[in-house]
């Protein structure tokens, strides 16, 4: 390959680079990618069809819970496993900046200089349409990439960043004891798409407290509701049916204190049987359906909101606002006229 | 007005009884628009003529930090001014059930049974280009009933939720002492939008160091940077230009323990303060101008994503899904085609 050095390489590099494994224009293209230019497309087509490889695991859950150091620990132990892993980590915007707030410096220091792991921060600003859809598209740069296993770190608060998790072959929910009544609430709520379901810093007080609330929820020691996903949506099943022709995956519990890295190998190993529970149980297949699904509407509308905003003179949406403000007329009425012009 | 029974309600009788003051309608008026039904869009035009009286106030904050007691206890304090309040509550949603996992019978117990309050919980589902626009459209509804004062809390997290709140008259960005490291780096991303400070739960240990963490970014002592709204651009102020025709706002770090009460009449104040000084020293129009600006561009987003999910044959998507899944197609060339369709 020639050496690289001009600002405006050709995608027919990007996309070889990445395939060929080079990191300097892996990272390139990954850029090329999450700013959207021209040529983003096409290199996402070429690529597309390299993908397929990799396992994407979905990390979640609430802030504070320590993702970001799971993250770490669980990617070290992949690599002494001997696979490859990309990690995605989806970080909370400044609005002033426009930047991230961790970014790829403070977070995952462990993991520089190894070249069998990649680690992007991206971050959350203009996420309206946009987020779901470039996340996927970084994903599928790295499946090209060739690594074993991406990972997909989210902040579980907003539905959006649910939506990104769900996408995932594998979703971890992450918990810590402790955390005050809302975070609960909002564990309820990402509680329901998790595969696995972690307790980090399971050496604080309060662990008993969150185990039992977990499990009272899971209801793991009964017969009782179960969640299952079929065909994109998540059902209720009130007791396993009779005709079960494989094993129902069942969520269970792990604990962690990822700083000292306690539990993480277990968790690493309960992934890898949720792995072979997917492709033993035809899941998988399932589960490729939705993400492909997610990934065509994440694009359609990505590309709808970039359309009105090229169509959209300026001029005359500041004339519209100033009509609004005097009351005379309505962001209704005016949104309607608007849309007509396009 | 005639008894209310029929579950078609025609919308002028809705318009009006929202203008009269008719909780029922008022109740009934907001289910039609966060629904999307048919009529919304012509209840929101008539509406909006008879909005621009109510003062806007955004609170937001990390989970845990006790955003729902301190509205509560604001609102109360509002009452007892003399003023009426419509809260706007935004709760995460259960992936699951599709439901707000808190609600209002859960919180906000308190205000109940006043004719003065008037409360809506809503869901974060489907928040994709949704959540921003129907928040403004219920904000719409409780300005033109007639409200003096309309609170929006948000789980300030995710970046629509942020927006949201800052299209807010007057922004509260709320703390709490203790709270872990990755919650205060997305104070750190709020904290920008902020009028007023908030650390509640001040009886707590760590209050201190939350407060210091404050100060230090607010740089209050001091004659250091400043953060100035202008034209919708958040801009960085080295020093106060010479030409200062009026007091610059400044931001202020409050406590609250909004569980007994301390310190919240200061904050209402606060807030009262904050108004005076938008309409003294015209920031108010700007603001105005900015949140028109956002309604106009949420409306427009969740009209085309309604359009393309109307045009778009389910059908058609599931061989394209399935090409897909077997690297036949790619998910980019795919969405090309069938936006080339619409």
């Amino acid at each position: 390959m020639s050496p690289v050095s001009s600002r405006a390489q050709p995608s027919a590099d990007l996309v070889q680079g990445v395939l060929a494994g080079n990191r300097l224009l892996l990272a390139r293209t990954i850029s090329r990618v999450e700013n959207q230019e021209q040529d983003a497309q096409s290199i996402l087509s070429a690529l597309y069809t390299h993908t397929g490889r990799a396992h994407i695991i979905g990390v979640t859950g609430a802030p504070g819970t320590g993702k970001s150091t799971l993250v770490t620990v669980l990617a070290q132990g992949y690599r002494r496993a001997g696979q490859s892993v990309g990690v995605v980590a989806i970080d909370p915007t400044s609005p002033f900046t426009g930047g991230a707030l961790l970014g790829d410096r403070v977070r995952m220091r462990a993991l520089a200089g190894d070249p069998g792991v990649f680690v992007r921060s991206m971050a959350t600003r203009g996420s309206l349409g946009g987020l779901s859809k470039t996340t996927g598209d970084v994903v599928t740069v790295l499946d090209a990439a060739g690594f074993d296993r991406i990972i997909v770190e989210t902040v579980g608060v907003g539905q959006a960043e649910v939506e990104i998790a769900s996408t995932a072959h594998t979703t971890l929910v992450v918990e810590a004891p402790g955390l005050g009544d809302d975070v609960q609430a909002i564990k309820a709520g990402i509680f329901e798409i998790a595969d696995i379901l972690v307790v980090n810093k399971a050496d604080r007080p309060g662990l008993d407290r969150t185990l039992q609330a977990l499990e009272m929820m899971l209801d793991i020691e009964g017969n009782g509701p179960r969640y299952v996903r079929h065909h994109g949506q998540l059902l209720r099943v009130e007791a396993p049916p009779d005709d079960d022709e494989h094993e129902r995956w069942q969520v269970r519990v792990m604990q962690t204190v990822a700083t000292v890295g306690t539990g993480v190998e277990e968790l690493r190993q309960q992934i890898e049987a949720h792995r072979t529970w997917l492709l033993d149980s035809g899941e998988m297949a399932v589960r490729e359906q939705l993400r492909v699904a997610n990934t065509l509407e994440n694009i359609i509308r990505a590309e709808l909101n970039r359309r009105i905003l090229a169509s959209m003179p300026a001029n005359g949406m500041d004339d519209m606002v100033e009509a609004i403000c005097r009351r005379q007329s309505d962001p209704y009425s005016a949104a309607q006229a608007l849309l007509a012009r396009v």
